[in-house]
C-alpha cells in the first residue's frame, strides 16, 4: 500500500515533491495550539493499517518535538502499521561526549526520545564524528542518505574550474568524496574552536589553483563562523569570491547575512531545511527508501 | 540522604522555599541554548546515588519538555538513584478522549512521555474529568496533592462573609470541598462551551447570600472566559465585586487583564505557576512527600 505522508509545518514542499515522484498519498491533519500553549491534533486522513511517514526537518528541534511526539503516538494509537520519521536534518549530533564533567551527552538522550517514538528514521548526512554510525545510539532501524552526489552534480554543471575547500579537518572525508564525484581538486583548512561562535581557520595555500573558483563545502552551516573565516582568508589570499555550499542550512540568527557580508559569492544549500539558499533538490534520494517500504 | 533539587527556569522560588522547609540540597546546573536552538546542559552538582527532584511547572509545556527530558535522562545516566518530577501544574489534562473522529488523546500520549522520563510524578490538583485517577494513564507512581485546605484557610482569614461560587458543574466537587473546609455556603453555575474561548454561563440566584462576598473558585484559570462570564453575571445580579481564586494561574494571553477589566475584585492564585496573582503558598504540601522519600 502507498505510504501516507504527513508534513509538519514548513515541510509541505518536500511532501508535495515526494508525492509527485513516487506512489504516495498526502495525509491531512489539523495541528494547532490551544490558547494555553498546548498542542491540538486531529488526523483527518484514516491511518489504520497504513505506513505513515512523518516529514519534519528538525532544526530548532526543541519546539518541534512535542507536536511530533503526539503525531507519532496518535498515528500508532489509531492503528498505523508503521510510523517512519523522515527528518532530512538530524539535530543534537554535536554533544556526543562529555567534554566537561557533568555535561549531558544529549546526542544519546535525543536518540532515545526518537527511538521511543517511531519505528524507522530516515535522514541525510547526520553530523557523525565520535559516533561513527547511528546504529550505535538509535535502537530503531535508521537509513542514512548522502548528498555528495547531488552536490557534486551541481558543482559540475554550475561552477567553472572548481577547487573544493573543506573549512576544517572534520570535513575532509566529506569534501574529498564530493571532489572525487565532481572530478575536481580539493584542499582542507585547519580550524580551532574557542566557543559556540569563536573559531580560527588557517590561511589556505591555493598554489596551482589560484585561477580556479573556490567552492567551500561543509555539512552544516549554523553560526557560519567557520565558513566566514574561510571566506575572509580566501579573500586575503587573492582568490575569486568563493561559492559556499552547505548540506544543512541551519543559519542561526544573522549567520546568512554575515556570510554574505564576509564576501561569499553564491551561497547554496540542499533543501534539507527550508531556506532561501536552497538550490539542490534532494527529493530523489528518498524515493528508493519508500518505494521498498 | 537529602533530596537534591534542580529548579528549571521560573521555579527557583519554590526550590528555595522547599530547601528552607525540609532537609534538601539545591543542585546547580548550566542550562542554555546553543545558537542553533539546541539545549546545552551541564550538571554542576554530583547526582550519583542521589534522589534528584526536578522542579518544573508545566504550563506552556511544549517548549519545556526537551530540556526536562535531557535533564531527567542525564541525571539517570550520571547515576541518580531516583528521579522525581515535581510539576505543580500538570498540563494536557483536557484532551482526554476523542471528541471528534481522528483527534489525538493527548492526555495519554503526554503521560507516556513523562512515564518514560522520570520515576515518580508529584503534582497538585490535576484537571481530572473523564479520567478519574492519574494511575489510569501514568505507568509510574504518582502523588496528587490538594490545594483545597490552603485555599479554604486563605478564604477564612481574608474574606468577610464569603459565599463560594463554582463557575461550572465540573467545579462542583471541588468548590463544595473548599466551602466545607472554609465553613462557608456555596453555589454552582452551569456552563456551555462553544469553542476554545466561547463559553456561556447561567445567571446565579444569590438568594439569601446577597450581602455575602462572592468567591469564585476554579482549578485552572486559562483564557478566563468562564470566570469572566461568571463575574459579569454576578455584577448583573447586584452582588459585591467577587474575589476570584484559581489553583493554577495559566492566564493565556490577555486573560488576566480581561478578568480584571470584567469587574473582578481581588484575583488570587496558588503558587503552582509563577504569576503576579500568586498569594497562596503551597510549599508546605510537598514537604511530607519528600521527607518520606
Amino acid at each position: 500500500m502507498k505510504p501516507l505522508l504527513f508534513a509538519l509545518p514548513g515541510n509541505e514542499l518536500l511532501a508535495e515533491r515526494l508525492s509527485q515522484k513516487m506512489p504516495a498519498e498526502l495525509g491531512q491533519m489539523t495541528l494547532r495550539k490551544f490558547p494555553d500553549g498546548e498542542t491540538y491534533l486531529c488526523l483527518l486522513t484514516e491511518v489504520a493499517g497504513r505506513h505513515v511517514v512523518l516529514i519534519s526537518s528538525l532544526d530548532r528541534p526543541d519546539e518541534k518535538m512535542i507536536p511530533l511526539w503526539l503525531l507519532a503516538k496518535t498515528a500508532k494509537a489509531q492503528g498505523a502499521k508503521k510510523v517512519t520519521l523522515l527528518s532530512p536534518y538530524l539535530p543534537y549530533m554535536r554533544q556526543d561526549k562529555t567534554f566537561h564533567p557533568g555535561e549531558s551527552i544529549s546526542t544519546r538522550h535525543f536518540a532515545d526520545l526518537v527511538s521511543g517514538m517511531v519505528d524507522h528514521l530516515v535522514t541525510v548526512d547526520p553530523h557523525l564524528h565520535r559516533i561513527s554510525r547511528l546504529e550505535e545510539i538509535y535502537t530503531i532501524p535508521t537509513t542514512v542518505l548522502h548528498a555528495a552526489q547531488p552536490i557534486a552534480k551541481w558543482i559540475r554543471t554550475q561552477v567553472e574550474k572548481p577547487v573544493l575547500i573543506g573549512p576544517d579537518s572534520e570535513s575532509k572525508q566529506w569534501v574529498s568524496e564530493v571532489a572525487e564525484k565532481a572530478g575536481a581538486p580539493y584542499l582542507v583548512l585547519e580550524k580551532k574552536r574557542f566557543g559556540d561562535r569563536q573559531v580560527e581557520v588557517s590561511v589556505p595555500h591555493l598554489g596551482p589553483y589560484r585561477n580556479h573558483t573556490p567552492v567551500l563545502v561543509d555539512d552544516i552551516i549554523s553560526t557560519a563562523q567557520t565558513m566566514i573565516k574561510a571566506v575572509e582568508h580566501l579573500w586575503q589570499s587573492g582568490a575569486k569570491p568563493p561559492v559556499c555550499i552547505g548540506v544543512h542550512a541551519v543559519f542561526a540568527g544573522p549567520a546568512f547575512e554575515e556570510l554574505k557580508a564576509a564576501g561569499a559569492g553564491r551561497i547554496v544549500t540542499c533543501d534539507t531545511i527550508l531556506h532561501s539558499s536552497n538550490a539542490i533538490d534532494l527529493s530523489e534520494l528518498y524515493v528508493p527508501v519508500f518505494n521498498n517500504s
